[in-house]
């Protein structure tokens, strides 16, 4: 498969995934609470149904890939090359109504994420990266057509200088929370909301620090590939691959990962 | 002056202010701190570029009209007629490069609010009402050209099945802070972010409830005959007109609003 090959197989699984979902976005939904640990986590029919179409493509396309998927679980997770997949990363963001979601479209080769892909088809945008290069790609700003543009992380040499996104304080571990404020205390600007939209727009270099506790593998692998192509670092707050999920911190520049990952300990 | 005059003014001034503002979102901006209570209040080039360029078009077209702004103050403000703006409503929103902040541009006579318009240029969707009926405007779900539909708050008998907004807990006044968790104990669904994003999420019937402490008039005039026009209710945690700010909630649903009202205090 040539590289161009590839591209448009991806374009494909982000069309059949929003063509699934945006009939059901801003419209009256069923959110289900499968009680997670008790927290509201509204799953949609839209969500379901994006997940199956990737999955169908995916696996007539490459019946011998893996795949790790939110809404119907994992299938040869060994096998040398793994998709994982989240139809609406941002789902409170989707039943809100608010364009901050996305469909996150990820590929591990040796369980090392290689290939990611944000997709946002409400504002028409794509985030997409190889851990070397990232890309965004969207509305032209002269009205006419599609533009693309690289993704640079911007540097951040102090905290004091940082703007700090997580998609909600009580999405913190409760344990973790102080780690959390020791950090947010010494930024000069801290706001909440974003899911994958944040990751994006610290590759596009509007932000400097995500810090978030609780990931899935699905929630991140996609975006590991986009803010590393971007220049920027992504690892578990000990400093491990983030591509398990749990405790996450990304950073636009290492000065800025390193003084925050002190803090949080 | 007609209807149809009046609203072909209004999108003149959507659209000036949109060209004021597109070329500096997403770009390095110049954030400067005005230091309004200590609180980060990024200003733009972009904010005072657009409401220079609304304020002239209504001075040439108006010229007994009022005005007030959040950059350049107000004038003539006893005016029958006076416009409320605020050009970038959701600063850290923008300067973050998400698309949730807004355009506000509010029509009060003799004081009470009755036109708003939010304008969204990046997702170009525009959201107006006259207290009577509420629209959205927005990109045609086939991808074709632009859709208009008539807004309409949902109903919610219950606070325990309300989402609920707010644009940050940091930024609710620390003396109210508990007023507001005791609502935020009793709903559904919590979620950060938004400013005015927020409200019309509300006002297409996709949250229930906005709660907010130290609103400036330009922040929720445009918003009132919006969220009105929709069929839900905004006014002070004490029932008072919402025009002049202050402690604010919207409520998608009355029995809602008399039962969030109880417990805010």
């Amino acid at each position: 498969m040539t590289a161009v090959d590839f591209e448009r197989f991806v374009e494909q699984l982000a069309e059949v995934s929003a063509e699934a979902i945006l009939p059901f976005f801003r419209t009256a939904l069923t959110a289900e609470d499968k009680g997670r640990g008790g927290a509201f986590d509204p799953v949609t029919e839209a969500d379901r149904a994006a997940e199956s179409a990737m999955r169908r493509l995916i696996q007539d396309t490459f019946p011998g890939h893996g795949l790790i998927g939110e809404e119907f679980g994992s299938q040869q997770e060994d096998a040398e090359f793994v998709w994982v997949l989240d139809p609406i990363d941002g789902t409170k963001s989707f039943i809100c109504g608010f364009p901050t979601w996305g469909t996150l479209i990820g590929l591990t080769h040796r369980g090392a994420p290689v290939y990611g892909l944000m997709n946002q088809p409400f504002t028409r945008e794509r985030f997409s990266g190889d851990c070397e290069a990232a890309f965004w790609r969207g509305p032209a700003r002269n009205g006419n057509g599609m533009e693309r543009r690289a993704l640079k992380t911007r540097p951040c040499a102090d905290l004091s200088h940082a703007t700090l996104l997580t998609t909600s304080p009580l999405l913190i571990d409760p344990d973790l929370r102080d780690n959390f404020h020791r950090v947010e205390k010494e930024v000069r600007l801290s706001r909440y909301g974003g899911d994958c939209y944040a990751y994006c727009a610290l590759a596009a270099g509007h932000v400097d620090l995500v810090i978030e506790t609780n990931l899935n593998p699905y929630d991140i692998v996609a975006l590991i590939p986009i803010v590393e192509g971007a220049g920027g670092v992504v690892t578990t707050w000990s400093g491990d691959s983030a591509a398990g999920g749990g405790s996450i911190i990304a950073a636009g520049d290492r000065r800025i990962h390193e003084a925050a990952m002190a803090l949080l300990g």
